[in-house]
């Protein structure tokens, strides 16, 4: 299953009156800086949740469940968010083990928290569960067409701002990286940018096809997938160039963010430039990049650390 | 004295190697932020000081002992900040009572440091004398047209970035408003926001001439100013209309900023957003708003709060 540039396109028309078009930055001559860090909800996810449920909602009629998705992080906040934009009912499940603020987060935004699991994929599992029986549409924080395509706006909307000739994109289950490359379509390179200790597709690519890794480090909040999406796999596997950062090459990116440009980011927001400033990406000459700097929901008190 | 449009013009073109052009944040349907935030060394004062040094440069070569300015905060930033990138000598003159923080992120641009004086009126005379003995070249932190130019590129960029109808700027000596409105030049309303407690543009306007007003509240680290200069109430006296907005409506302007965009601002750039999200500027239907977020030299810890 494979995400083309047409569904990004169809997502980009559906979701235009809901999301911020989010502004560049040129950070450097030959380098412009995404900032997704100002989208609705703090991150590029916000885009997924509105198609997934706007393209849901045209062939038939939403269930009256609503939709219901599991995560404590951006994909909960994003799909809450869409789901009160649109007047639809969100049911989101965490682990037991989530931070109050952050389910609190969630009810602030109209969400129903359930709090079940020791971890996320029993969370996952009770969410499944719960879909089953009460018909509420689910919304995967990546693995679904429908949220990739979302995610690639970011890319179509990039494309218009900026001539570049390669794109940075952090990658965790690969729902971003996979919207980014439809969107993309050949007309720049792009690299998927990866965590040295939560290597999703870097061992997906070793394996010929998604594999179970371990997961761990600093944004393994965001980008801490335990294999890489089957839709996301389909899509990229020969069309990008996979690099690993290590842990100080992202808190480093993150501090140069808030220092030189005073960009709020979190860690996985800063995971792309990380590549860059560290060297595991190093552009030809005279290479036009553009780096996605795609959430920023963190304690700002960590920004300047 | 005034500033005008050609003066900005000129400005603009021997600064646009050294500054950033900063993005623009569609908020809302008629609402604009200009991040300024995000340029060399935190705030806006960065156009300011490098078209001082280069239009300096154009008449006759720079003093050997370089550039002078007295201030502890974002004008004594950018002033090393500028003088560093043109391979300038700078001191910067700082109150005694100056945070050894602001004093240690001088010294890292490779300014000159002096702490003198109780207040900064002191700090400042005591520049004055150290340049007349040197023969530097003084920067001061608005009442010089070729400050006042500088400062007012920012919204010469922002007229070629979107279409508004209005225009709102913090004032605290007055050198941004300046700039402005002669960028501007009559294409756009320019509303000046000055905090209730800080109001030297609105005591002048009332006294027909700068008068000195009483200092404090939350921006008063950077709308300080105790008399508006008389570049800028030469330049906006007949042109802008004058707001006052409470410290509480800019540290919720302030907190709405972080939290709905996760932009930072320190106060007194929040303080034109607070203008118009506590009504004490209300645009007619369908009036077409750009706001300048002017500065972010601020403690992130404190964001949130
Ligand atoms: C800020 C941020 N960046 C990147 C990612 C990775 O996205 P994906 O899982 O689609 O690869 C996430 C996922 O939650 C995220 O929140
Ligand atoms: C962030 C910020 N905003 C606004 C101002 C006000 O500028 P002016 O003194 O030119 O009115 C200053 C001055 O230092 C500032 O630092």
């Amino acid at each position: 299953m494979t995400v083309v540039r047409q569904d990004v396109d169809r997502a980009a028309g559906r979701i235009a009156p809901h999301v911020r078009r989010t502004p560049l930055l040129q950070a450097e001559s030959h380098l412009v800086l995404k900032l997704e860090s100002t989208q609705h909800s703090g991150s590029f996810k916000a885009r997924g949740a509105f198609n997934r449920i706007l393209a849901a909602g045209e062939t038939a009629a939403l269930p009256a469940a609503g939709v219901i998705a599991a995560s404590g992080g951006n994909h909960g906040l994003a799909v809450a968010y869409a789901a009160r934009a649109l007047g639809v009912r969100a049911e989101i499940f965490v682990p037991e083990v989530s931070a109050p603020v952050k389910v609190e987060g969630l009810r602030l935004l109209g969400a129903h928290v359930t709090q079940v699991g020791a971890i996320y994929s029993e969370a996952y599992e009770a969410s499944r569960k719960r879909a089953a029986e009460t018909g509420a549409l689910e919304i995967h924080a990546y693995d679904q067409p429908d949220v990739a395509a979302g995610a690639g706006t970011v890319a179509a909307e990039l494309l218009e701002q900026a001539e570049f000739d390669t794109v940075l994109v952090a990658v965790g289950g690969g729902g971003l990286v996979a919207g980014v490359v439809a969107a993309v379509d050949g007309r720049a390179g792009v690299v998927a940018v990866e965590p040295e200790r939560i290597p999703t597709l870097h061992a997906a690519l070793e394996a010929g096809g998604p594999v179970r890794v371990d997961v761990s480090g600093v944004a393994a909040d965001a980008l801490g997938a335990s294999r890489i999406g089957q839709v996301a796999f389909d899509t990229v596997a020969a069309r990008v160039s996979s690099v690993l950062v290590s842990d100080d090459a992202i808190v480093e990116a993150r501090r140069a963010l808030w220092r030189e440009f005073r960009v709020a980011a979190e860690y996985a927001g800063a995971a792309a430039l990380a590549a860059l400033r560290s060297g595991a990406y190093v552009p030809a000459a005279g290479e036009r990049v553009a780096v996605i700097v795609c959430g920023a929901n963190t304690d700002p008190a960590t920004l300047a650390g």
